[in-house]
């Protein structure tokens, strides 16, 4: 059965009645149905929003994952941005636009697969809208709150600040090659950073922060880019899958630039003022693997040495 | 110039500037440019949240409006969902997905129009994201702040309830037949009734409340629809713009069935108790023409009717 045999009401009916089973959390006031759903925060906090889309043949292809996966990671992309500025999750609403040909099965993956994560991370589907369109795009506007005056910024970095990443870099990318290939489907999706993004909140001496979504060079781009900053970068250091470098040269791939340039990996990029923890004490207070990678030297002082001739790796769009 | 001459980085620049030059209120803690933006809320204050997409060639065409227009109205219709709730704007993102081929004038027009509505009412510009795609849609996700307990729903609705209208329907609806006439382009933008909704929130014997952005009777369905109440319309009531009948005619079109099928009038469709104000008060309150047309009665009692066999007007996705 296609979405054109159900009708929009039966459409909007079905993905409410999703939403309803998966629960929501109390400061949920008024969730899915109405003309605007409604949240409460907690006294002396503040609103965090995010946007993004995942379009048809730009961000996936049906054929090289399932649509469970797609709604998957069409919410983790917003849940890593609420993650970058250390926001817990409130909700998110969903603009679904899709051909009347698309299957009911596909619709019903993609919103299993959105309330999968939703549930997992307590950010609850409250909203949205669906349009007809001649492709398939998902636009997720993902809501967070944070404690007044304590997010995280890419603002915050200085001069001097060390580089930390989280976890690892290059998975997500080397996935997405093998898949590329035809070599097997894309089924990991990278979970978003939160709670160490939250406990980021909390250090002291932490500087600007930024998650990985473009590649590791893009977004350390992004992170400096209203600054006159520029990033030492020591690539050895950059920590990468087990088994990685053995699995890109299979694929004639070039690991550290795979890791740099790939992107999605949806690790926190980080800086922390020279007095702040280093990556043991770091990765106890965040709960997850910490690296230091580099230093943020006055642009001028850096002689850049990156793989590849693009400045930015990352999908460009225009 | 073309989006794919300027390039990703350009275009999202261009966009921002365009959104700091509009300014921002002072609860924007962080506007756009960081992985999210940062919004400060009011202590007592919920917040509202509310999607909507505008899809080329379902929601508008190119050729029978500007980029402006499209613009314009795009940000209405999501404020309009904010005043349906009783709500004070706080801000908008928008998510663009756009073939590389739009002229660089072209978005530079729909982001104009955005703004300009952005101004007007006080709902700056945050955040957001472009992507490509074949086709144009505008994502606009706009956020609002509402005293806490004080937001109008369409819950609120209770058999007996008298129906009210703020202003009249059907004038857009005559302005989009004439377009897809040849009759000339649509230029008029329905305003968003903000002041009044915030001014509903303060009227004790509030009921429900909806949009009318389906048109009349789809909006009706709308509000009704978890209850077992049915409207009792007076077809006569129904205030329609000065000339209208008169020109529906002109273009062959039965003038009640356009006003109550049209859509996009932005009115505001709201039922108070048996002993509440009557429309002069109420009009007098929320500052705009409120006319009284129809009560709520159990849905058994109504004898329903309607023009023409189409039990909701109103366009349908799928």
């Amino acid at each position: 059965m296609r979405l054109g045999d159900l009708g929009e009401f039966e459409l909007i009916a079905r993905i409410e009645r999703a939403a309803r089973r998966a629960g929501s959390p109390r400061f949920v006031v008024l969730g899915i149905g109405d003309d605007a759903a409604i949240l409460r925060l907690r006294s002396g906090e503040d609103l965090v929003v995010t946007t993004d889309s995942l379009v048809e043949d730009v961000h996936f292809r049906w054929r090289s994952q399932s649509a469970r996966t797609i709604g998957r990671r069409a919410l983790v992309a917003n849940l890593s941005d609420l993650a970058a500025m250390g926001a817990r999750p409130l909700g998110f609403t969903l603009a679904l636009v899709t051909p009347a040909s698309l299957e009911v099965a596909t619709l019903d993956g993609l919103v299993a697969g959105l309330l999968r994560e939703a549930r997992r991370h307590g950010c609850p589907l409250v909203g949205g809208n669906v349009s007809r369109g001649t492709e398939c795009s998902l636009t997720i506007t993902a809501l967070g709150a944070v404690r007044r005056g304590r997010a995280l910024t890419r603002r915050g970095v200085r001069r001097g600040d060390r580089l930390f990443v989280t976890g690892t870099v290059g998975g997500p990318a080397l996935e997405l090659a093998r898949a590329e290939r035809g070599l097997g489907q894309i089924r990991r999706v990278p979970q978003p950073r939160l709670e160490a993004g939250r406990a980021l909140t909390r250090v002291k001496q932490i500087g600007g922060c930024i998650d990985i979504s473009d590649g590791l060079d893009a977004d350390l781009d992004h992170l400096l880019e209203t600054t006159r900053l520029a990033a030492e970068v020591a690539a050895e250091r950059i920590p990468l899958p087990r088994g990685f470098r053995a699995a890109c040269r299979k694929l004639g791939l070039e690991p550290e630039r795979l890791a740099r340039t790939g992107g999605e990996d949806y690790e926190l990029l980080f800086s922390v003022r020279p007095a702040g923890p280093g990556a043991g004490a770091l990765a106890r207070r965040l709960g997850v693997a910490v690296t230091e990678i580099g230093r943020l030297r006055a642009a001028a002082a850096v002689q850049e040495s990156r793989p590849g001739p693009a400045p930015h790796g990352g999908f460009r769009h225009f």
